[in-house]
């Protein structure tokens, strides 16, 4: 195990009927806030009225910012840091998901230095200060709403870029399970992909000696794998989409990800492949992770049988840790499918022609290697990428 | 699963080495502090000295109130107090484990009123502040290094009470692995099985669908029982003291308690064997755990059978879930006793002639019933106590 700082002051308000007290809760900061949001899902569902109607009734005023899309852009970021420079605005309460939180994040930081905001998600500039942000969450699956993290994408020039900071990290997230009951089938499915991803980045390490995370990642992976279906199948299923909401908030916090070094190489190819081919963040992780998990598990076969038996219940065989790993792979890849989500490039209808292109974005930002579990090279991220199209996983 | 409210701001710096940030942290509160620990391990293991340089290079002055106790008393809370008001003392740094941890809350809470301090135990008053505590830990298990509760015994009274606010939680906590190679081994077998109680307090609960804390409080459960035989075994492995304590302070911090009600009942029962036979807190909870499961455990056969199966490994017999509760509650035995704890009353020393007189002691302080998971009345509580004295486990 390593050494290591943590704290996780965000206070989470979870369960039924908390989004009722988003205005006393946003009330606490300021009585003038920006709200940001998505535009279709979060009004048709009626969500933003019940937003309004608790800051009403705490008497705190809003301006709003809606729009924002998937792998959110940077222009509105721009708009949003305009907004609150214009109106005095010293609190953003963001309803949404990654996108809508990842935003406001990113208005935050902005409003709060005279620079260019893009300067940071390059790392020439250190955010010092930030306007709060709290959060009404809809959609789980990023862990953005407790977690240090920010992703943007800058559309001029076709690339995502994430800016990691304790600072940013939300003062309070209300969970409302039943907010979530609305969602498609196809975000929850990104949704718990993409917490099962941040718990198996954190879990593919090559720090030795991390019994205890180690036990606590697979606990969230096992019950995002038992969740997902049952969500997906009964949208309106309380108790799975607590459950859901929960192991996604956990698996971002850095709870499971303490003493040890996560890869989150796989996040940096799916972030790229957002960025060009506005890919969903969750499938844009499982399109690669088995061929990921294929190109490395040699490494370390031992963590990859573990992997296997415990998350998957492979069975046991100590002479066959080769076997074990690759079935928990193989499985990994089965579950990807089994909630709709693509286990490859092909069924992601990524084209192969411009491999060279994404692998040269994600050096743009990584330097010399990618990931951590095991470091890649630019030969290696091209040999994942053609894995991933070529895969018979 | 139940609606919730949870931050953890505790501040944890964890791993090698990192008792030398005692003095910049405690620094950033106050530049004259009291320092609370117990007398001969901290002396003699050096690690009193090793703080005190820290805080002397850091140029923070300190009062010492050494001798807390196992069971730590109110009588020491007290000078803590007077110390405290006398010299003007705004921050207090505890330097051990829960008994020194306690001591310091209670004289944070204690400091922070007019009021005898008694009175928040006896629940007359609630506190609305206190003097902040920083955390050195040298003996991991009761948590209370990131915890919202503090135990102390009234001396005179013979009777222990808790206390549980958000606000004496501990604004940081060095958990230095190294710290806790010389702790003996029943002392360390004592922390394992506190941390261990900790988890299963919460794990045995009457709240539905709570199936990613269950996996997160399997976690821990199976990580102590890893790593606390080799801790033993090999007081200087550092990988299993590292583990150890992360697990411990997970096991408290409520992180895998969230949306649901422990039962807590054998803690009720050990506090009171403490406080009238002076037997460790964790052997207190081992000489009563496993009849109390015995005696609750068809409330909710099922929930036993998990336990059974997914902590302790017991073969899976569908047809049996009685055979397999059963099972799992006589490893729970065992291991007590693999690490040098007492399994029972008889184990522990305990006679049986004061049974009415614990009982008496503890519908003192909990009104009608004990424990959540099985509410225990009066006559629940004296069969715990009498099958934890004959018990064949």
């Amino acid at each position: 195990m390593e050494n290591f700082v943590f704290s996780n002051p965000t206070t989470i308000i979870f369960g039924k009927g908390t989004i009722g007290q988003a205005g006393r809760e946003a009330g606490k900061y300021s009585n003038k806030i920006l709200l940001v949001y998505g535009e279709k899902h979060i009004r048709k569902s009626g969500i933003r009225d019940l937003v309004a109607a608790s800051l009403a009734e705490a008497g705190v005023e809003f301006l709003e910012l809606s729009g924002v899309k998937p792998n959110p852009g940077l222009e509105h970021v721009y708009k949003g840091i305009s907004l609150c420079r214009e109106n005095g605005i010293d609190f953003i309460l963001a309803v949404g998901g990654g996108s809508a939180i990842d935003t406001a994040k990113a208005i935050g930081v902005g409003a709060g230095h005279p620079e260019d905001v893009w300067m940071f998600f390059e790392g020439i500039a250190r955010p010092k200060k930030t306007v709060p942000v709290g959060v009404v969450l809809t959609m789980p699956g990023t862990g953005s709403e407790s977690s240090s993290s920010c992703v943007i994408t800058n559309e001029r020039a076709q690339i995502k870029r994430s800016i990691n900071y304790s600072l940013i990290k939300p003062v309070f997230a209300i969970m409302d399970p039943e907010l979530t009951f609305s969602l498609p089938a196809y975000h929850t499915a990104c949704g718990v992909a993409d917490a099962m991803s941040h718990a198996m980045e954190r879990y593919f390490t090559a720090v030795p000696d991390v019994d205890c995370t180690d036990r606590l990642c697979e606990a969230l992976i096992k019950s995002l794998i038992r969740n997902g279906p049952i969500a997906i199948e009964k949208p309106g299923d309380y108790a799975a989409r607590a459950e859901i909401m929960l192991a996604s908030k956990f698996a971002h916090d850095n709870t499971v990800g303490v003493g040890r070094v996560g890869d989150f190489g796989t996040h940096k190819f799916g972030h790229q492949l957002s960025a060009v081919y506005g890919l969903a963040h969750g499938a844009s992780i499982t399109a690669v992770f088995p061929s990921w998990m294929r190109y490395v598990y040699k490494r370390d076969v031992n963590r990859f049988a573990q992997y296997a038996v415990n998350v998957w219940n492979v069975d046991f065989t100590p002479s066959d840790p080769e076997g074990m790993a690759l079935e928990g792979i193989r499985r990994t890849a089965e579950f990807y499918r089994r909630i709709g989500m693509p286990a490859n490039l092909r069924e992601a209808a990524i084209p192969d022609d411009r491999f060279e292109d994404m692998v040269d974005r994600i050096f743009s930002i990584t330097g010399e290697t990618v990931g951590n579990y095991m470091k890649l090279n630019r030969e290696d991220c091209l040999n994942v990428l053609r894995l991933a199209y070529d895969t018979d996983l």
